[in-house]
């Protein structure tokens, strides 16, 4: 077990030696402990070195220039100078919520970003300006849109997040794909199949392989199938994609860059980057805000009084299971699997620093 | 077969002869016939009847005072006056639309509305102004949250339309559930089963009978069961029913009104009537707008050029098929099936017009 301070210094000087400023290794370490955290492993430690690899092959800058490069009242466009994804992304909240504290809304398209880690940590830093927070995001195309067997999306995620007075806030953070990928990789290290529905083959025939991908397979939009109204989670995720991508000039679907050094740099680009879509609504641009929380108080506890199905001990509230695992994760310390332990471990000795 | 002229007079006049307005007549008139042409009949003449009982129940106000009652640079709050929602909802976008013009994006939450039609129809006013258009609203609750059996939400849909160049638009408009309820209700007037995912029973087991909402089932939401990602579909349809309810002081949950007069008016209240979200954003707020819908049709032309599953034709894009259908409908005329007629002739008879 790690500590969260341990791992949260570690991940800093990593970023630190790799040339980044204190202020943005700091960011970058807070936003991947935070998914550790949350129990959103995928995005956590495992991640360190796939940052630190792209940043070796020269495919990610350290010393970058993020900055506005066109506004409205209550929107802008941030170029992200191919920047370490954490650094863009939260300094794009940063303009919505500027914005939003004039006009109501701030509305922050981005471009020229990486992969960003978890786009629940963006949403959630609206909460203290008594703001709803929105994040969306683009990534790596994984995703076939119905009836389709190309990878045209990533996981492309939805984070909402919205304040409340004396319950913990409505936390929402979800790809728009039944499975997060990272969950795919987990049943591969476990040699165990998946249930149908979240992956299909590369003749588009339902598959339970996790590792279907490797072979031309997709992964499948929430819906699962057109019966069950994949179309309409193929709509979020071009939605996702949209709003990222073509209002900021960043690369959209199969165009996106690949997270990864392993995978070559695309040939064709249609933008520049990752693209990423940041909201922040003040509450009194409504309701005044206590008047809001209040009621929010009300939605949650209607929902969290729903009777449960037999067998279930209790309806959640969006946000409650990575709350809880927040609070057992910084009593209990953070596990890392040895893999990553030993990757973490390599990486360390190469940039002169411990990890132990 | 009926021509869209017909349809359109015969409504507009339904409207007028309650005592709406001529303008409002027409909106109203216009947004169910949208709804007939783009194939979903589920919100088109079949809930006329429904609107003309809530009206003779005295639950609806047909003249209406639909006004702003707070707001800022990107943002109103509209409170419907208990309008027929089409009226409230025309009103709230154009609103949205204007906000948009000055602000860069404009949002309108509105209170005390009733059922609205398709949400589609507000999302594409916004299109001829190069304007993304966003529509949201709250609907009886039907829909159990994951791990629920209790009916706690509606169908709760999401429409965005977006502008391109050369190409259609593109237009989503989908419930949060994997189908409308309307489906339930055509399954049931064949005595067919529907695909299991659908609905539960009172007692949470899945269930493939479209008539399970009436011995105390409940639909569920989209991805179906938790390891599908309903819990996803959950946090979608919470989202929508919180920004418009809880954003507008309307009623959430389970305490939206009835849209049928045959269930009584609710006990509890915790708002005004039913609850819509709308949203405009410039497109040039972000990017120059052909230099956007430009590379919209870029992004058209390469997912309607992904690779289609054996079997399949091609691979849509969204309101492809509900632009489809509208030339069919408009060149081949619309059709009803007898029960609607006969529905319509009386309530003609009634209000002292013909339909035949």
């Amino acid at each position: 077990m790690y500590s969260y301070k341990y791992l949260l210094d570690f991940t800093a000087n990593v970023f630190l030696k790799m040339g980044c400023s204190e202020k943005d290794s700091a960011v970058i370490a807070e936003v991947f402990l935070a998914a550790e955290l949350r129990d959103h492993a995928s995005h956590g430690m495992i991640r360190i070195k796939d940052y630190y690899e792209l940043w070796k092959a020269g495919r990610i800058n350290v010393y970058p220039n993020v900055r506005k490069v066109h506004e409205s009242p209550s929107t802008a466009v941030v170029d992200g100078d191919n920047a370490v994804g954490m650094v863009c992304a939260k300094r794009s909240m940063e303009i919505a919520i500027e914005k939003a504290k004039t006009a109501g809304t701030g509305w922050v398209a981005t471009r020229n970003s990486n992969h960003f880690g978890i786009a629940g940590y963006y949403a959630m830093m609206a909460l203290e300006y008594d703001m709803i927070g929105i994040c969306l995001t683009n990534a790596n195309p994984l995703v076939a849109p119905t009836f389709s067997i190309s990878r045209m999306m990533g996981t492309n995620p939805i984070a909402v997040a919205i304040p409340a007075m004396n319950q913990p806030p409505f936390i929402a953070d979800f790809a728009t794909t039944p499975i997060a990928r990272g969950k795919l990789a987990v049943a591969e290290k476990k040699s165990e199949k998946v249930a149908f529905g979240f992956v299909q083959d590369k003749s588009g025939q339902p598959s339970d392989d996790p590792t279907i991908l490797k072979s031309g397979g997709s992964m499948l939009t929430l819906g699962g199938d057109r019966v069950h109204g994949s179309h309409k989670g193929y709509c979020l995720s071009s939605i996702v994609d949209i709003f990222s991508a073509v209002f900021s000039g960043a690369n959209f679907g199969p165009f996106v860059p690949p997270s990864v050094a392993y995978l070559p740099v695309l040939e064709k680009k249609v933008g520049e980057g990752t693209g990423h879509f940041f909201g922040a609504m003040r509450i009194d641009a409504f309701q005044p805000a206590n008047e809001f929380k209040s009621k929010m108080d009300e939605w949650i506890e209607t929902f969290r009084s729903a009777k449960s199905a037999p067998g279930q001990e209790r309806v959640l509230i969006p946000g409650d299971p990575e709350r809880e695992a927040e609070l057992r994760n910084i009593r209990d310390g953070i596990k890392l699997v040895p893999a990553i332990k030993d990757d973490l471990v390599k990486l360390a000795r190469e940039l002169d620093i411990t990890f132990t």
